[in-house]
C-alpha cells in the first residue's frame, strides 16, 4: 500500500512521510505522490516505534494475580502450576492482549520469552506486529530433559521457518544459568550459530544468582557464559543487573546486547542499580524491556524509559545522568540494532514502523522540548496511530478487535486458574 | 444536585451511590431514589478522589524547560529568572492547566506551595478542585524582608478568607529552614495557631540540606524545627526523606504529617530511600504528592502510587513491602486525613469526592485485583468521570474548556521565557 502522513512533526518541522510498501520512501514538506490513503497527522508528532526487548507476552493472563508476595512462594503457589495448564488458546490470547496493549502505547517489535510458539505466532501474525520468539528452554540439569530439550529446538524452529512470515523471528532462548545445564547451553549456543539465530536468556537478574552461580560454578554468571563459549554478538542478555566492571568488559569484547528492565527490576526487588552508564561507556548495546506482565503488569515503554531514567539518575545522586534522549534512543533504535532490524529511527529507506502522537494533551503543555514531554510527562496514552511494516495497526486509538481480545483473554485467564 | 450514580464496582459489587448536594448519603442496589441527574457507571469502578498533597501547580509552565541539569544551574538560570517575570495572568493559566491535567488523572484535591494566591484561587474556584493554599514565604535571613513576610502573610490570609469558599482553604508556607529565617518561622507558627491553619514546609529533602543544617543550626532539620517548637500537628512536611529514627519519632510524637513525592525524588536524585515502612509503623500519617511540574513533570497520581511502591521494595531488597492497598490509602484517606476533610472514602456521610475508573482496557484485563491493577497497571487515562463536592468535573473524559486551557497555557509559557 502507499500511504502519505501529512504534517507529521520531525525534529521541530512539520513534515510529510510517503510510506511505499514495508518502507518510508520519502520524507519532505508538501510531497506531491499519489497515495491510496492519507492520514493527516497535524498536531501529532512522529516517533520509531518502540521495540520491547524483553517480555512473555502471555502472562497478561496473570496479571494482578498474586501481587506483593515472596518470589518463590509466588511461582511454587500461582504461577507454575497455572503455566503447567496453560492451552494454545489461552496462550494465544494472552498474546492478542499483549499485542493490543503494545500496539496501544506505541510499540512495534518485542522480544519474547515463552512456550508454545504456534499460539504466539499466530498471534503476533494477525495483529501485525514484529516478534522476536523465544521458545524457553529449562532441563532443570537432568540428562533426559536436556535431550528432550535439542528434539524441541530443532522441532519449533522448522517449524516457525516453515510456517511464519518476515515478521516472525526465531531465536534460542534458554531460560537461565539455574535452570539449564551447560551442555544444553552450549548446544543452543551451537544451534543458533548454525542457523543465525539470536539467542535470548535471563542473565545476572539477582543476588541469588550471582552467589549460586560462584556457588556451583565456581565463577559468576557472565564468567561462567564465558567459560562456556557462550558470549557473542548472537546472545541478548535479559536483566544484566548485578555484573562488575570487568564482566562489563567482557559484555562489550564480545558485543553481546543487555536488556534493562527497571519496573520488572523494581517491582520483584531484583536490584535498582543497572549500570547503564558504564555499559554504554564501556561500548555495550542497551535496550529497554517491560518484562512479563507478571512481573510488573503493564507494557508501556514509555513508562520504562521514565522509571530507567529516574532510577538511574537517583541511585547515582545525578539529576544529569540518563537524559531523555538516551532514553528515547535505547528504547527504539538499539532494540532495532539487537534484532538486525533497519527500523528505530524516521528516515527514507528504513521500515514504516512508528507511531503518531496526539501532542493536544496536558503532558505536552507547554512544548518546550517534545521528547523530554515524551519521556518525562506522558504515558502510553498519547500514543495516537500505530504502523507496522507500512500497515496501519491503530488509527485514532482504535485497533481492530480490541473488544473481542479484553473479553476472550479475561475468559482464558478466569477459566485458567479455575481449572 | 441530586445525583445517582448506577452499578459502579465498588469493593467488587455493583452498587448505587445517592449524592445530594455535597455528600455520598446512600449507597446500596438499585436505590428507589429522585434524582435530577443519573450517570449509568457499568463497567466502571468507583474510587475515592486522588488527594496530591505536595505541588506548585502554577509550575505546569515550565514542563520541560530545563530537564537534565544540575539543581542549582537549573533554578539560577532557568526557573528563577522567569519566576520573577510571572504575572498573575500566568499563575491563573498555569494553575487552569494544572487543575485540567488532575482532574483528568482522578485527583479532587491538592496541597500547593507558590506565591500569587488570588491567580491560583480563581483557577481551583472555577476547575471546582480542592486546594489546600501555601503562600510561600521566604525572608532569606534578611529582617527587612521577615517584616514585609510577616505582613504579607496577614494580608493574603484576609484575602483569601474575604473571597473565597469552602474549597479554599489557606495554610501559611515557609519554603524551607535555608530560606526562612527562625524568627520568621515562629512567627508563621504562632499565625497558624491562632488562626488554626496548617503549615506547609519543605524539609529534609536533600543530604546537602541536612548538612548545612547541622552546620549552620547545629542541629538536623526536624531537629532544629523541634528546637523552635514547630513540631506540631497542623505541620506537613514535604519529602521528609533523610531523616533517623529519632526524629521519625518526634514526628510521630508530635502528630507531624508527612508527603512522599517519589517522582521528584528520583528525577530531581534526592534520594530512594524514603522511610515510609518505619514512619507507618511509628505512627506518622504519611500521604503522596507528585511536586511540580518542573520537578517531575506530570501531576498523575496513579503513577505516584507506582513510584512509592516501586522504589520502595527495591531499596528494601523485599518484593513484598508497599502493597498497593497501602499506596491507595496514602494517594486518598491519608491526605483527607491531614487536610481535616471527611474524604477519601467512598461511604454515606463522606464528601462526594470521587471517580469512576473504566476497566474496559488491557490495564483491568483480567481484573483478578481492582487495586493491584490501578496501582500497578494503570495510569491516569483510566480516569473516566471526576466528581467533586457533588460536581461533576468530568464525564466521559470530557473537562468543560479543556481546549481553552491547553492554548491560553501554552500562550503564557512561550511569552513567559520570551519576556
Amino acid at each position: 500500500m502507499k500511504l502519505l502522513i501529512k504534517n507529521a512533526l520531525l525534529d521541530g518541522e512539520a513534515k510529510d512521510l510517503f510510506i511505499d510498501g514495508k518502507f518510508i520512501t520519502r520524507i519532505g514538506t508538501n510531497l506531491a505522490v499519489e497515495a491510496e490513503r492519507t492520514i493527516d497527522a497535524s498536531g501529532k508528532a512522529v516517533i520509531p516505534g518502540f521495540v520491547n526487548m524483553h517480555s512473555h507476552a502471555p502472562m497478561t493472563l496473570f496479571r494482578g494475580f498474586g501481587d506483593d508476595m515472596p518470589l518463590m512462594k509466588w511461582l511454587q503457589e500461582r504461577i507454575w502450576p497455572h503455566e503447567a495448564k496453560l492451552t494454545r488458546t489461552d496462550i494465544y490470547w494472552g498474546t492478542k492482549l499483549a499485542c493490543l496493549e503494545m500496539i496501544k502505547s506505541g510499540t512495534t517489535t518485542f522480544a519474547d520469552m515463552y512456550f508454545n510458539m504456534r499460539g504466539i505466532a499466530d498471534a503476533v501474525t494477525e495483529m501485525g506486529l514484529r516478534v522476536l520468539l523465544g521458545d524457553t528452554n529449562i532441563d532443570n540439569f537432568d540428562p533426559q530433559l536436556t535431550e528432550k530439550a535439542k528434539e524441541h529446538t530443532k522441532k519449533v524452529f522448522k517449524l516457525v521457518q516453515e510456517n511464519y512470515g518476515e515478521r516472525i523471528q526465531m531465536s534460542v532462548a534458554p531460560h537461565a544459568i539455574y535452570t539449564v545445564s551447560g551442555e544444553l547451553l552450549q548446544w543452543l549456543n551451537n544451534f543458533s550459530r548454525e542457523h543465525g539465530l539470536l539467542m535470548q536468556m535471563h542473565v545476572a537478574e539477582t543476588e541469588g544468582e550471582v552467589r549460586d552461580s560462584v556457588k556451583n560454578f565456581g565463577l559468576s554468571p557472565v564468567r561462567y557464559l564465558y567459560k562456556l563459549g557462550l558470549l557473542s554478538p548472537r546472545l541478548i542478555i535479559a536483566h544484566g543487573l548485578h555484573v562488575d566492571e570487568d564482566e562489563i568488559r567482557m559484555l562489550a569484547d564480545h558485543n553481546v546486547k543487555v536488556v534493562h528492565n527497571p519496573a520488572s527490576n523494581m517491582k520483584l526487588a531484583s536490584g535498582g542499580k543497572f549500570k547503564f552508564v558504564e555499559m554504554k561507556k564501556a561500548g555495550v548495546t542497551v535496550g529497554l524491556g517491560t518484562d512479563g506482565c507478571a512481573s510488573s503488569n503493564n507494557l508501556d515503554m514509555i513508562e520504562v524509559m521514565r522509571y530507567a531514567t529516574f532510577l538511574g539518575k537517583v541511585w547515582r545522586h545525578d539529576p544529569e545522568a540518563l537524559k531523555a534522549d538516551e532514553m528515547l534512543e535505547a528504547a527504539t533504535c538499539a532494540g532495532a540494532k539487537m534484532l538486525g532490524l533497519k527500523a528505530g529511527y524516521i528516515r527514507e529507506g528504513y521500515l514504516a514502523d512508528l507511531s503518531l502522537v496526539d501532542m493536544h494533551s496536558a503532558a505536552f503543555t507547554p512544548n518546550f522540548n517534545f521528547v523530554s514531554n515524551l519521556v518525562y510527562a506522558a504515558n502510553g496514552s498519547c500514543i495516537d496511530t500505530v504502523i507496522c511494516n507500512g500497515q496501519v495497526l491503530m488509527e485514532n486509538r482504535v485497533v481492530k478487535g480490541e473488544d473481542e481480545i479484553l473479553e476472550k483473554a479475561a475468559e482464558c485467564a478466569y477459566n485458567l486458574v479455575r481449572r
